[in-house]
């Protein structure tokens, strides 16, 4: 067996996790007939939605894998529609086992705390699994057919530029799915939040409200099957431009057996981690104090200590001798050894605990942070905004600290090289991180169902305890997301400027910052998040405009609704967030695409080729460098305004109610888009930005032989 | 007579125009005792408020004046102590007229709307040729006495390190005034307003207030004595560094009298358009339609058009043939012609023109952005933030495709020089841009004079129409200055590289993108403007926090207050936002001085001196890649959440008192810090990033040598 194929059994093992798992979950009680129907509704509306979304993006993904096969032949195109397919594969899965669990976790809650979050977890850990699984196969199945069966080499053009195309496809999908489904929980989240607890004075999820299935709906849609894109993608991404880059700077420096051994690294790590974060995945038990994001850690902690002898031992057994140089260049220079690659990795693991455990201090209700949010809204719905406000922006310091230290260790240990296995043993923790987030909107359901379906309301209070500690770890994976993709798009710049050396080896490109042109690529590169964010927004509030018609329009039209008589037109309400979200996920998501292709275009014009690539260069360290700041004060900031308003739910401050109270929805209404649409969807955008740009230099290269 | 002199008798007209002007502000007509009593207490608190932060900052400026004493010498620290004491000048004169010109602007308004925009124009133009003249003479005169009565040459070390020193100066005081007076500005206003008409429901400027003297006072030291600190540091720095630039690069190129014309064409550029402004100044006058940003504008373009052929005039007498190339290299490579150069002081000149008519779209009532936040207001605060944050970021973009176009243009016509006099050229109009900002506070004063004087009501309506049209050519400066800054960073990166190379010319310093401290360096610098905005808009929460409860305690101590039968003590109030405004300015402004310091020698540590140099460069791109869109975002949406609410006041989507209203009232709230405090300061705090770093060079070849 080759490293390669072990890594495979790892994937297939995720899967048979996932598949056991989800058994398990479907197994438990799925409460009384009210729930289910309820949750029917859900199910049969996130289906529909998804299968809408899916065909749009599909005649989208036909039409670029037309052009990803005239520009870069069939072998490519294989790998674009793997990516997409099974990116659109996790997400799905994902989505369906969340809609069955959510009703489970609403009727495991009406037993005990550890009832109800065992439900949740575990439908979160099969989607983590799964995404983890599915991503590792993917790329180790395609590296496995492309260098085995039909005897590429590792270092070949044809293996690059086909993990590249699967890294596109993935990322293609992940942008449209994160965005629109964004769109969608936040355009029926706010929408049903206007019109039913502003305007009509009910309260949240009550079944009176046509929107609250489509808000329902939303949490699967958005949280769960856009979340699990995105983390496939930037899996699929991260470990692909790892393997590029070791393709790119090692593949005349070192012997093609070495070579494939570096290149199969990462995916045994990824394997040896789906391992230990199932192991993870068990000891997620509450202890006596009955702490839930205690539990949550449990798991986390075990898959992070695990995974360090873990690491240590495939290095060792694909390596061999840890302390010998390898890929030294002739004259001596260069080259890292095993054990700095090891380091390098314990430096991605160090990053990703230290991301969560910022992220948990901005977000968690214990802290200054959060309360000083909350604090702030007694004098008033302004009030509340500005420190909220304040606080997204002082949350991007901390973990852009972390970040470049950890790119200054990882470089100083191995170089490039280094920092991109450092963003790999981030990513290879993704089954783990996923799990604790796709947990999130299974409980966020299940405190719907319990409402609608009229259950007690201690189950409405357990399934509230447990959506407290999602709206924490929801921020969490985004912020990891985020923080790897800043790892990331270091390791796509190499892989550009690699990639550039190889195909236009005669022409002259300065990405040096004295050159106008780079200054000019950083600014509108840097302008992309912004753009992309404020489509976002606007889509939500235009989308959700949509939905307070609608609601008006049946509350007016059949008195019944407010009386309880009649029953809302939820599948309404389902369909026209879903027309709104799709129609306004198109554009936005082409701007990633197109703008890489067009500042090229532009600026070669202008001031010839090489200005041209210098301009597209710094355009994609221009997007990270801008997005990072956008993403983590969005998503960090979103999250702080959510748990502020439920730490003063929680009695502080007034309670519910009082006028601190009113003001804290307030922010918790503006941090919704910023959290779930604008702010994840840019860690795609990025990536995106970046393949887009190698697949331009590749579809040139060939256009020229 | 040679060009230099020349320069420094238009510097004088300005000042002669000051004096003359200010002499027909003061012998209007003061209006009634009660309107002098209100006057006078906004006076007293303000020459109170700039004299204890003068000396605040004369405890900082004499350590640091000491500091460059003992590394730079004593002719930098006469260029140090000359660009801080004429920057603090500037902003005490602007501020002094700008209180007595207040109380006649109101007492105009009630004669006719074209007296009351007269009194105001009047002095916002004394502040805007004194901010213009004073920076032009500081300059001129140093330059002057430098290369003519001592008699070094133009591209001499200390010619160079003076002016650096002159803009470090400049810079230093803009800083800590911007910050200060916006903090105290902010604080008072959004104090005065949580207090007064969110708690004890009393209108605006209601004299009942305790805080309503302290938000006027605010108005005259954020909005006109910061402001004007801002825009002299603005032109010192960008003129200054275009002449450094010059020197660096084309001092062994070009013999001595030529490179002396060259250093003096910006001067006279600047001489030449004050002369310019003072025409345009008497262009404002209302036409039949009682258009009052169209009587703005008809100074503001002749201006801008009388301004083409005297800059083409001055540039042809300076370097004489306009077809010559100048500054080539040996090998004939490089060099400008005079013509190239006029060409690029007119893209400078339509850069300005088009940022002032971006910023008007972006904040004025007739366009969809402000119409966007007034509709979105009808569904509630959180909507209206939502769409106002959305506003924000999309209002980044067309100014950085503008800022880009300029850069490549300017660029391909004369090589970074040509963005240098690009710049040079926005600046020259700075007397006129600063006379149309300078307006605003003025009549925001006379409003609220009108209103706790009780006179008509119709004098009210009259200020605030004036008042409207301030907010948007508020706006338009703040938009202004950071596109300049956008530019001026260009040129303050290129004197960095110079410097470097002439001081270590034999490090190997790689400023490539694909260096990642170069990377790190970027990542750090992108980091400021967020923190720095982090830490202004926690400082008004606070600050503004102590307003409420100092206004609280004295209502709770005296009833008599809010029946209107005994006076409440503002100057009590004004003292508590003093000390608050102080104590908040001093760490924020200092995090841009240090943070440049600590990153060179931390990362000279760890990984060397040329990663070290390479690591600063990159920060100072980084804060302006960053900041541009910080500033812009904050400066725009600022302005657009302050008009729609003043549109829904109007009588639109229900006007004053309806639900939009309130919702508008948040946004403006959370616009206030934004666009006052936070993001103008933005501007110097990039400049001052980038001249530590050419100071930080300067020392470091002085402790080597």
């Amino acid at each position: 067996m080759t490293v390669v194929t072990i890594s495979i059994l790892c994937g297939f093992v995720a899967i048979l996790y996932g598949f056991i798992t989800s058994r398990q979950v479907l197994n438990a009680p799925a409460g009384n007939e009210k729930m289910q129907d309820i949750a029917a509704a859900i199910q049969e509306g996130a289906q529909a939605y998804l299968n809408r979304q899916y065909r749009a993006i599909g005649i989208v993904g036909v039409v670029v894998a037309v052009l990803v096969f005239l520009f870069l032949g069939p072998i490519s195109t294989v790998g674009f529609l793997l990516g997409a397919i099974l990116s659109g594969v996790a997400g799905y899965i994902g989505m369906n086992i969340s809609v069955r669990a959510n009703v489970r976790t609403a009727q495991g809650a009406s037993e005990s705390l550890q009832t109800g979050l065992t439900a949740a977890f575990r439908a979160g850990a099969v989607t983590g699994m799964l995404v983890a699984g599915l991503a590792l196969l993917a790329i180790a199945i395609f590296y496995w057919v492309l260098t085995t069966q039909m005897g590429f080499e590792p270092k070949s053009r044809t293996v690059i530029d086909s993990l590249v195309a699967l890294a596109f496809g993935a990322s293609l999908i992940s942008i449209f799915a994160r965005l629109g489904g964004g769109i969608f929980t936040k355009a029926a989240d706010v929408g049903a939040d206007l019109v039913g607890k502003v305007e009509a004075g009910i309260p949240e999820d009550d079944p009176r409200n046509p929107a609250t299935i489509a808000d329902n709906v939303g949490d699967n849609v958005g949280d769960c099957a856009g979340m699990a894109a995105d983390l496939f993608e930037t899996y699929v991404v991260t470990v692909g431009a790892t393997m590029v880059l070791l393709a790119l700077t090692f593949g005349d420096l070192v012997g093609n057996e070495m070579l494939n051994n570096l290149m199969s690294l990462p995916l045994i790590v990824g394997g040896a981690c789906i391992l230990t974060s199932i192991i993870g995945t068990y000891m997620v038990r509450l202890g006596s104090s009955n702490n839930i994001m205690g539990a949550l850690y449990k798991g986390f902690i075990t898959t992070a200590i695990l995974s360090i002898p873990a690491i240590y031992y495939v290095t060792f057994q694909t390596l061999g001798d840890m302390n010998a140089t390898i890929g030294a260049s002739l004259d001596g220079t260069g080259g890292f050894t095993g054990m700095a690659l090891f380091w390098c990795m314990m430096v991605g693991l160090a990053v990703t605990g230290l991301i969560i455990w910022i992220t948990e201090y901005y977000t968690g209700t214990e802290y200054r942070p959060v309360r000083s949010i909350a604090k702030s809204s007694e004098t008033g719905h302004g009030t509340n905004v500005i420190q909220g406000l304040a606080i997204s922006m002082e949350a991007t310091a901390l973990p852009t600290l972390v970040i470049v230290v950890g790119i200054v260790v990882a470089f100083q240990l191995a170089g490039l090289i280094g920092i991109a296995f450092a963003a790999t043993a981030m990513l290879a923790l993704a089954g783990m991180v996923v799990a604790l987030d796709a947990y999130g909107p299974v409980t966020d359901n299940a405190g719907g169902i319990a409402e609608m379906a009229g259950l007690d309301e201690s189950v409405r209070n357990k399934t509230d305890a447990l959506d407290a500690v999602g709206n924490t770890t929801k921020a969490v994976t985004k912020g990891y997301a985020i923080g790897s993709a800043g790892l990331a798009a270091l390791v796509l710049f190499s892989a550009y400027t690699a990639d550039l050396r190889e195909f236009f080896p005669d022409l002259q490109v300065s990405f040096s910052l004295e050159n106008p042109y780079v200054i000019v690529g950083l600014l509108l590169g840097a302008l992309l998040p912004y753009l992309f964010g404020s489509m976002g927004m606007t889509a939500v509030g235009r989308a959700a405009g949509d939905v307070v018609v609608d609601v008006r329009d049946q509350f007016a039209k059949d008195p019944g609704i407010m009386d309880g008589t009649s029953r809302p037109n939820y599948a309404r309400t389902v369909d026209l967030v879903t027309k709104a979200a799709i129609k306004e996920m198109i554009i936005p998501s082409l701007l990633p695409v197109l703008a890489p292709i067009v500042v090229y275009f532009v600026i070669t014009a202008v001031a010839g080729q090489a200005n041209g690539f210098a301009a597209l260069g710094a355009l994609l360290l221009g997007v990270i460098v801008s997005g990072l700041f956008v993403a983590l004060s969005m998503t960090a900031g979103g999250g702080a305004w959510d748990n502020a308003k439920k730490y003063i739910e929680d009695g502080n401050h007034g309670g519910k109610g009082s006028d601190a109270h009113h003001a804290a929805v307030t922010g918790d209404t503006v941090g919704d888009p910023y959290k779930d649409t604008a702010g994840p969807a840019v860690n795609p955008m990025i990536k995106i930005t970046n393949i887009v740009a190698l697949l331009l230099l590749a579809a040139l290269a060939h256009g020229m032989a």
